[in-house]
């Protein structure tokens, strides 16, 4: 998994069928430092999360193991809302 | 899931037999500035998008799980067609 | 999918017995504009492509999705060979 | 895989229900020489790895086949403690 | 899959329990004039690779579909020891 940020999200109303519902968060890359690595991804949402919030996304056929992404055609899932983290011996709180 | 603009198509007439009939175009990346990323994919239109549409695609086992893909040897599926996105506090009209 | 050319081929007697009679090509990506990319792949030749031909290879899971391919310890397929493709307005020929 | 050490680990209480229970290890890639080589992965502990040690991950579908993530939305694993490692003729001791 | 050579080998004692008895071998990824391209993986050896020989690995899923390797969490496996490979109408002897 890699940690992003919640920075936006799109809206499409012509879709695959079985997309219907499904809420699509943009998510940029982070850092440990919590910086913008560079890229982003667009991710289904699976937890609720929301604008800026700091989460963890999976990517290829495991972004279809939650009830929201099962048998659909989508390779990144939020799975996790990070309350807080701890890298080289630092704490970092979020939520 | 990755954002990108359908800027042509390819044409095969020998090809593996499960392809016969599938529409494949090749999308370029973009930012989240609608800029081109550098990169591009072939990939297998699932919703009818036209030319300069920016859509999202989705790559790996993921790209077969509609009915246009499923089975095949594909590696990446167009499933989206953008009105909007929003980035950053910003809304993007596209459509 | 991505574009490649093939540029040769590779012997293995020693291999996985499941890769007795599978053809090995060596394809380098290629850009839109058809130069090397820098960077190849060994793909499993699905379609009968021949050598310095332009073609699509899948893949990840989805190379095992062909009659040559299932079942088999192989991460990449030439699923087409391409007659021509249009990108930015512009059509290139190619058989 | 890719060897990593672990350098830390993520708390979230907002998670796919699939995940309660489950060890979230920080994993920063790893060169030959044992630097961080730049990037780093987020990944279920699946054998007790702690602070510091040099691991291995699994990447993808595979990071799903221990009983730990089997069915799970999470795409790295850790699966194995190094004891040591050989390359170009070295042996580097880790235990 | 991609050109490699074998470089050195992993010792872990504590790991999955599925591994036990898979021998694990660090290849360094090659280019086709058989230089290091920069970068490595840790992949099982299907095939009783030796050291310093050059071999093709398959990546992801694909890589457990050798008996050495179903069903257990690897993402990397040498499916073949090359005898010759021929690039760009030049032919590379290497065993």
């Amino acid at each position: 998994m890699k940690m992003g940020r919640v920075i936006g999200s799109v809206v499409a109303t012509r879709k695959d069928p079985s997309l219907e519902g499904v809420k699509l968060l943009v998510v940029e890359n982070l850092t440990l430092d919590l910086k913008a690595e560079g890229g982003y991804v667009v991710a289904v949402d699976a937890v609720g999360a929301g604008s800026k919030e700091v989460v963890l996304y999976a990517s290829g056929s495991s972004a279809r193991q939650t009830s929201t992404t099962k048998d659909r055609p989508v390779d990144a899932v939020i799975m996790a809302i990070l309350d807080s983290f701890e890298a080289h011996g630092k704490t970092v709180r979020l939520a």
